[in-house]
């Protein structure tokens, strides 16, 4: 093989290494970049959009017969993209991906913080809340947008609740659900499904009467790391819009320097008793 | 429900809401500890044995018709074995969390840094390089031992080192694998195919001489983040012991902000002409 | 004292315990809120402004006479400013703070990534790097402002290239810099500060002419840690609104799994031959 | 100036480039390595010695005439002394730092995960807690050695437990402590005094009588930030040994997404009324 090594400066004819032949008979399931910051922005459902910054990895299967893939065509198409992403433009992205580089699959994840103004629960104070959401795709055999979000929440304790005279543990916790869906599900709806079924749902702004009301709430409503993943599931399972999701419960318990922790999974199948296997 | 609430101090007949029934009918998959710290103690195949600190997570299945797991017990349990973790107290470690927890599937995995005495290459002078390696277990349906490695690599790109009239970019790599094994393979083994694989290897003492040595090695080898995956696939499916393996390569790229990364992953499959799929 | 403890749901004349006396003398240096996650917006020389994702600390001086800081009131404060976040609004805000906190000191950082656009250095082909900045500012005695950022570049050694018949390491670092100014200095002044001595900048989209460039850029450009920092360093001295500085340097070495650092800080002092101490 | 390129695979001669003169006349206050992870042993109240994984940083002033410090030289001081790592060792490694690097300051910083056996309070259960620990030390002018733990508690709030009829937030905060010492100082009497400071300790293992009490304990001894560092800091002030300390407070709010925080510092001066300034 020839070289193509070039005087210093010059910019014609340089090899292009990766489109070469390869004859190790191995096709490689994912290849590409991975934690490319980039701003972004996102629909909003009350604001119409939001501007934020998303840290990106896109991916291709590269066939068998090829060296190398091209990277910096990832960074290409999100430059000509990041402008918005939603469920249509991330599917647009990911063809654009498979036919620059000549790919039959390919895989986009963006990670973002998503922020929602909540008000103080009795003097109505606004303060946003951040989550950190993350809209994957994945295109090829078994096309799929998969939606997750985090959610931090209260969990109080049922057991230290019911055999102390006084007080009961609590903490913040943080609940990951991602689904897979058939039809569109509001992001704000999701985290409002979490919250509800949490001891008590966290805020940015508590005044005085506020953290009264939060902390007798959570009291009034404690919960096992499994009653989250269990009231969680029950709530998505009756949405038809959902086709698979998987809840994950971590908890920074106050009185342990470890963390309690369950996982939860199911997938719509109508041919079950339950429609769920 | 009798309110079990005791005077303070007292300890008597103290409810056990944990194992109450639950009616909701939804069993969940995992529940347990997670990134809880401990001193233990693993094989060294030249030591004998080697002192470390473990990240530990520990999981079991919960039945539907039961409300909660009891978390104490999987830290007593890691207390009673701490003192050597291998591949076959894993399995007496799985086997106790199934009994003591009332579960048909355990799960255990320990994340620890782990030394190997490295010679320089050219001046000899020793030094440690650590590894960071997962032990993961499972019993129930489909037992499983999987061991994980994460290698820290040189990689030097072949585009650059072609195109360029003089130098090659070059930068530190994460090559991680795990293997789900059928027979014994030292965990210095799986470290020395990586590293024999990438563009060098690194070390934690160089002098001159050494320092020399390895940047010609790495000129000499140049390596894509794919030709990494598919050498140290190659190796991977000649050995008999290994069933399964995913590996994963991870570059910190010196001429950008983001990184690139591969994945490669097969499962033994006699039926198949490769007797892979 | 009389407990204040109020029917569920009531919200009248709830204790304000935060404001009662302390009598164990001692002031509290500084107290508030960390790591609240806030969408911002910055100034940005090219295009006006910039929308971002803060990570916000504030906090105040506590007096001794008192038990205890009002932690909402931080929360209330950054709502009402984060629609722009300059140098003047952190003046604000930090007055504000002393005043509604009743605090003699108030201090404030807020941590967010800044994107520029970059052309790549041959086909100038356009890309967005990113980099984290801080804001920080300081009242009460010695009043402060401080702007610091962390960037990303290569950095190729010196004594690898000299003593290699080919090729020579090189890898990504991170130099921070941080200055406090008397006048006005752009960030992406401080950015291209330190890009000119780094061995070479990196860039999110590099085309294989741009690869060719960068690849014997750096290698013409060898640095060590040490002659960044003077490099740095001596720029920054003759930039008469740089009243101190501190810089670090931190390279995740290819051929190590540790990394090389440094560090370099001086005050401007007229009284010393160097007009530094 | 000459090259001194050799053929591949020679050693001789290599070119020093490191002890070059430089004409930049900037002294470089820290250069040298970070991150080094290494295993090590050091002393243990109860047991001797107990071996745990150190990260290690080791830094040198580097005069003006010289162009780079020699890092490898670092790295086998550390192999020669990571077998016991103890307050003198630490002494003796700064002299070997500033004789072997020609330098007239050094620097050590060492991080390590540290096990106490603790007892759960009312059924003894046996458990080992986790603490991170820096042990860092510093000669040239001003000598200096400081010892810096970290200590799990928990925290109940105060306000929220008066303003509400039943119940209070309580959670998992981090105190960080570091002193100055004249003389000797147990790690261990150091954690004690923090624990005994905050609402409750932590434990690794509780079974319910246990759970009853810490959450009874914590519930009667309600705790701000602000009373913690109060707290910690008198007991400190009256331990003559104890010549300059700084106290951490972090918690992690269960009702807030983000952390309270808090910082106290004081230095022995005997000129002062209260001994402290």
């Amino acid at each position: 093989m020839m070289s193509s090594k070039q005087p210093p400066g010059s910019t014609a004819i340089l090899a292009d290494v990766q489109s070469r032949p390869d004859d190790r008979a191995l096709a490689i399931d994912w290849v590409g970049v991975k934690g490319l910051k980039y701003p972004i922005t996102v629909l909003d459902r009350a604001q119409g959009k939001q501007a934020t910054v998303g840290s990106v990895t896109m991916l291709v299967r590269l066939p068998q017969e090829q060296k190398g893939t091209h990277m910096s065509r990832f960074v290409e198409i999100l430059g000509e993209h990041h402008t918005e992403i939603t469920l249509s433009s991330v599917q647009s992205m990911l063809q654009e991906m498979q036919q620059r580089l000549g790919s039959q699959r390919a895989r986009l994840e963006v990670l973002f913080p998503y922020f929602i103004t909540k008000k103080a629960p009795v003097t109505g104070t606004p303060g946003l809340v951040g989550y950190n959401v993350q809209l994957a795709g994945r295109t090829g055999i078994r096309d799929r947008l998969e939606l997750r979000v985090e959610v931090p929440v209260t969990t109080l304790c049922p057991c230290s609740k019911e055999i102390s005279e006084v007080g009961a543990h609590n903490q913040r916790g943080a609940v990951t659900v991602l689904v897979r869906l058939q039809g569109m599900l509001w992001l704000e709806e999701l985290v409002e499904i979490v919250e509800r079924c949490a001891s008590c749902e966290v805020y940015s702004v508590l005044k005085r009467p506020d953290e009264k009301y939060v902390t007798e709430r959570a009291y009034q409503h404690p919960v096992f790391v499994e009653d989250l993943l269990r009231e969680i599931a029950s709530e998505l399972m009756v949405r038809e819009v959902v086709e698979h999701f998987v809840i994950e419960v971590e908890t920074i318990e106050s009185i342990h320097d470890h963390n309690a922790y369950g996982y939860l999974s199911r997938t719509r199948d109508r041919s079950m008793p339950s429609g769920w296997r």
